[in-house]
C-alpha cells in the first residue's frame, strides 16, 4: 500500500480558485462534531471545518468552526466555550457579584484559561487586578492565539497571568481580594478539580482570602429539571456550610444542552436591587452586556418550585472523602 | 435469499428465562433515537425499547422508551413529550392563565391530542368543561391507549373531545369560552398550523370566542438567546396587535433542547402577584405542580436583556401572506 | 418527579388498532442501531424494532430487528450475525472442508452457540454427529428460543450440545473427529478466545483429535486489502506451522463491513476439483446452497496480490506469548 | 449578538507552538464524516481535518483527512475516492480490458475527472493517447490541485483533458478509441447520468467509437450479495443486448461499504489467460499494480452462487423509458 499512501496532499499554498466557494447549504451534514453530554444522551454538530487541533501535558484542546455554535472550544472532547453563547456563561460568572458588590478593586480567577472571565472583570473600570491562575500552560497559549475576543484582555496589563495549581497559589499568596472566581472543571469523577469544591477548601483556603465585603462566586454544574441534583444543590449546600450569605442563580446556556448554575457566597449581605443593578451597569462597565441587566439578574436568582425544593432539602456537603460526581461535562479544564 | 429471510423470529409468546435480565448499563450504546433538532444540530438518545409504533392520516407516531427522558413520544422523528420534563412544559401552558383568571370554568385546547394539557386544566377544580379539538383522530387514540397518566383525563366527564380542525370548530361553536389554548404545531413551512398563527385569525376566531375576562394561551416556539427570533417574537407581537395586555414567559425544557416560550393575551389585565399566585394554586389545584410556584411564574415573565430587546423591538406580524417559520422542531402534530 | 414517572406506561394487552399500522418509509430515520466497527469508524441501521434483550454470566445479547439486514444478532454491542447474510459466513465456514473430505461423518464445532454452523454441518446426509460446544447456557439458549431458522437443527438428534470451554472439551474427549471448526470469536485482546488461536493449541489439542483425512477450519477475522494483516495472516501462518495442506479463503460479508476469512488446514491434500464440488454438492446436500458452488469455492481460494503477498510474507505465529489482536469486531462471543 | 459573533478567530499565521502538536488518539471521537450509505444504514468516519472545500455549477467536493481511509475525496456527500483503497477501484477499471486487448493504444474516459483513471491508463508504456472527458471544470481543477498522486498524469502530454458532455464529445468525435472507459455516477434516479447506462448510448454512441478489437469497460456499482439486482445485473443484461462478449467482474472496495463491479464488453472475445496477463504486465507496465495479479483478475470474473444466477435470470435492459436506480451511493459525478 505504500504507494497508494501518497495518492493525496494538501496544498496549503496554492491560490485561490474563484469558483471554489464555501457553500453552507449543501454540505451540512457532511462533517460532524459529536460530543458526550451523557452516557445515554450526545448531540452533534455541523463542521465548516477544523481550525486548530493541539494537546497539553494535561489535555486535548480543538477550536471549531460549527455551522450552529460558530467557533467552540473543546477540550478532552466537551465543549467549553461557544462563539454564539459563551457570553451568557461569561456574563453569569464575573457581573453578578461584581454588581453587588460595593467597590470591587481586585480578583482572583482560579481556572479560566480561556480568558474570557478575565476579559469580562476586566470591563468593569475600577478593577485594578485581575490575578488569572490556570494550571495549563498550553491551554492558555491556545487560547491566547486563537480566540480574537480575549486577545485585548490577554494583553491588558492590570492582567496578571500565573500558571499554577489554584489551590498552591492562593495559599501561597499573601494578599487578599474584593472577588475570588471558580471557573473550573465541574468536580467530575477521577478529574482534578472536585477538591476544589469541598467545604474545607473554602474554609481554609478561600475564605481567608478574602477581603472584607469579598464575594466568593462559582461555576456550579448543570442546574437544570432534570440534572441539579448532580453537583448544583451541593455545591450551594457546601457553601452555605461556610458562609452566612449564599444565592444561587441559574441561566440556559444552549451550548451547554442545559440551564447552568453558579452560586456566589459572601460574608455580607448579597442584596440585589434591580434600579441599583441597571444603574452600576451604566456607570461602572464600559461597553454593553448582552445578557444581564437588573430584571433578568434578579429573575436568574429565583429558581422554579423543583430546584429550590431540592436546595432546601440537600443535605450533602463536598468533603475530601465524601464528593459528589457529574458525567463529566462542562467546563472540563479550568484549574 | 428467500430462505435466508426466515432465519430468525420473534417468539413473543415463550416463556421468560430467568437467566436473561435487562442490563441498562452494558447495552446504553447499541441502539439509539437521534433526532434532527436543526439542519446542523441533531441529538440521540440511548433506546431501553420501542414500545410502539403506528402511522395515522397525517403522521408517524411512535412511544420509545429512551434511558435519559424515560418514555418519549415521537410524532413525524420529532421528540413532542417526555416522560421526565413534560410536566414543565405543559404546567406553563395551562396554569398561569388559569391562575391569573378570576374565576375560570371552561377551556378550549386547539390541539394537545397527547392529552397532557387537558389533564393540567381538569386539575383545576371550579373547571366545569375543557374541549379538546385535535384533527387527528389516530394520535389521539394512540395516547389514550399508552399515556397512562392522562387516561383519567381522557375519561373525565368534563373533557369533550372533538376530531376536528381547531378553527373550523372554533368558528362553528356558539359558546365562549374563559380560556382557549394553543397547543399547537410550530408554524413550520408547509405544516398545517401557520394560519393559527396570524393576526387574522387571533383577531376574527379567537377573539370573539373569549369571554369576558377570557385569556388565550399560545405555546410560541423556542425563546432561547439563539432563537427567540425564529417565531416567539413574531407570536408575541403579532398578539400584541390583537389583545391589550399580552405576558410573554419562558422556561427551559430539557428533552426540547431549548428554552421554550408561551404567550398569555387578554383584555382584560394580566396581573400577577406571587402570594396570590400561590394562594391560588393552593386553593384551586388538585394535587401539587412539580414547576411552578408563584415566584417561580414571576421570575418566567422577565426576560434576559437579549430576548427583551428583541421582543420591544419586533416589527413582523404573522399574516396569511408574511409567515415566519423555524426547521420544524417542537410539538409538531397538535391541531 | 415522582409523579412525572408515572406519566407513561407500555400497555401490551390492548388490542390492536386497525389504524395503526407500521410505516416503513416515513420512520427510517428514526430509532437506529449503532456499532464501533473500529475506534475510528462506526456504522448506524435504521431499526424497525428492538425484539429481544439479554444478559449472560459471559455477554450482553439483544435481537434487534433491521431495516438494512434484517433480524440482526448483537452480542456485547457487536453484530454477530444478519438475518441477510448470515448464509454467506455459515456456508463458508462449514460446507467447503466438508466437501473436500472424502467422507466425514463426524463433527466437532468450537464455539458456534447460535447453532447456525450446526444447522449448515446437518445438511450433510452423512454427517452422523455434529458435537457443538459453547461456554455460554444462555447464548445458546437465547439463540434456540429466538432463531427460527435454527429450531431444527437445535431439536436434531445429531446434535450434541454440550456447554463447556471448548478446550477443555476436545482435550477430555477421547474420540476423534472428520472435521473440527473454529467458529470462535476473533483473538480480541483481553477477550477469552486468542488461545484457541496458537500453534500450541492447533499442535496439542486439535491436531491429536483430527481422524485420518480429518480437517480443521476456523474463521479467520476480518481479509481485506486494509485489515488482512491484523489476524488473518498470522492465524494461516501460525496453522501452516501444524498441518502440512492449509488453504485460506475469503468472502464478502456485508454486514461485517469487510471481506471475510477463513483457512481450512489437514494433514491431507485439500484439492478442490470445480466439478467434483459441484457433484458432491449435489449428492450430499439436503436443500440447495445459496452463495456457494464448485466454481465460487474455487475462487474464494484465490487472494488478490495485496493480499497473497501478505500471506505469502507473513512471519508471525500466534502463541500464548506473542498474540496479535483486533479491535473487537466479528463473531465476539464463541467458544 | 454583534459582540458575540467576533469573540473566535483563527490566525492561520501564527508560528506553531512547539507544544501544541497532534494528538491522533485522544481525539479520535471527537469530529466525524458521516455517510448515508443507504436510506438506512449510515457509517461515519473519525476526521483528522477538513482539508479543503469547494463548490462547483454542479457540485459540492470536499478533501478530507480521515484517520480510517486516509485522505477522501467527497462529492455532493459521498465518498468517491479513499486514498487507502482507491487503488482497488482504480486498477480494476482500467487494466483488466488493456490487459486482454492485444495491443492497446487509445482511451476514451467518460467521466474520470478526479485523473486516477487516467493516471491507470497512462501506466501501460503502450498508450499513445488518453482522453478524458468529463463535465465539471471545478472538479477537475480541485483534484489537478489535491490529489498529489495524480498531478504527474494531469502533466502527461498523452493526456487530452476535455470540459464537455461524454456523450456530446463521442458523438462529435471522428477518431476511434481502442478502449472506452465508463467512469461515471451510478445511474442515481434523478441523476445525470444514467442515460450513458442504455441500451441506445452503448449502441448507437460507443460501440461506433471502437475500433477493431476495441474494448468498452463501465464500472457497474454495487454488486454485492445484497446490492447486485439493484444496478450490476442490468447493466450486464443491456451490454449483452449490445456486444458478443461480456464480461462481469467485482472486488471488494472497503470505502464503498460493498464489493464493486464493473462489466467489460467487445466484439472480439475476452480470453483471459493468467499466465499471459502476469507476462503482460511485466511487459506494458510501468511501475507495480497492487491489487491485480493474473489469478485474482481471473478470479475476480468468478461470481458468487447468487450473483451468479441473478445475472444469468436478468431480464431487465436500460432504456431511456425503464431506467433502474440506486439510492445514490458510490461515483456520484464523474460525467
Amino acid at each position: 500500500m505504500g504507494k497508494a499512501v501518497e495518492v493525496f496532499h494538501s496544498n496549503g499554498f496554492s491560490d485561490i480558485n474563484p469558483n471554489l466557494v464555501l457553500d453552507d447549504d449543501n454540505q451540512n451534514k457532511c462533517c460532524w462534531y459529536e460530543e458526550e453530554i451523557d452516557e445515554d444522551l450526545k448531540w452533534s454538530f455541523a463542521l465548516n471545518s477544523i481550525l486548530h487541533r493541539g494537546t497539553s501535558e494535561y489535555q486535548n484542546i480543538a477550536l471549531l468552526d460549527t455551522k450552529h455554535f460558530g467557533k467552540v472550544l473543546v477540550i478532552d472532547g466537551k465543549m467549553q466555550s461557544a462563539e454564539m453563547d459563551e457570553f451568557v456563561y461569561h456574563e453569569c460568572l464575573i457581573h453578578p457579584p461584581l454588581l453587588i458588590h460595593p467597590n470591587p478593586r481586585t480578583v482572583f480567577i482560579m481556572g479560566g484559561g480561556e480568558g474570557s472571565a478575565a476579559r469580562e472583570a476586566l470591563k468593569h473600570k475600577a478593577i485594578e487586578k485581575v490575578v488569572m491562575c490556570d494550571i495549563d500552560q498550553e491551554v492558555v497559549d491556545f487560547c491566547r492565539r486563537y480566540l480574537t475576543a480575549n486577545q485585548e484582555a490577554f494583553c491588558d496589563k492590570k492582567l496578571h497571568l500565573v500558571i499554577n495549581d489554584a489551590k498552591a497559589e492562593l495559599e501561597g499568596r499573601e494578599e487578599k481580594f474584593d472577588l475570588i472566581v471558580g471557573d473550573l472543571a465541574d468536580p467530575v469523577e477521577g478529574g482534578p478539580c472536585y477538591q476544589l469544591y469541598t467545604k474545607s477548601f473554602y474554609e481554609l483556603v478561600v475564605k481567608p482570602k478574602l477581603n472584607d465585603n469579598g464575594i466568593f462566586v462559582t461555576q456550579a454544574g448543570p442546574a437544570g429539571v432534570l440534572t441539579h441534583k448532580d453537583v448544583f444543590s451541593s455545591i450551594y449546600n457546601t457553601l452555605k456550610h461556610v458562609f452566612k450569605y449564599v444565592l444561587p442563580y441559574t441561566a440556559h446556556v444552549p451550548s451547554f444542552a442545559d440551564t447552568w448554575g453558579w452560586v456566589m457566597a459572601s460574608d455580607q449581605p448579597l442584596s440585589l436591587d434591580v434600579k441599583q443593578i441597571d444603574s452600576r451597569i451604566e456607570e461602572r462597565i464600559t461597553g454593553e452586556l448582552l445578557y444581564l441587566n437588573g430584571a433578568s439578574l434578579l429573575s436568574s436568582t429565583t429558581m422554579n418550585k423543583s430546584v429550590y425544593l431540592s436546595l432546601l432539602n440537600e443535605t450533602h456537603v463536598y468533603t475530601e472523602e465524601d464528593a459528589r460526581f457529574i458525567h463529566g461535562h462542562g467546563v472540563a479544564y479550568r484549574g
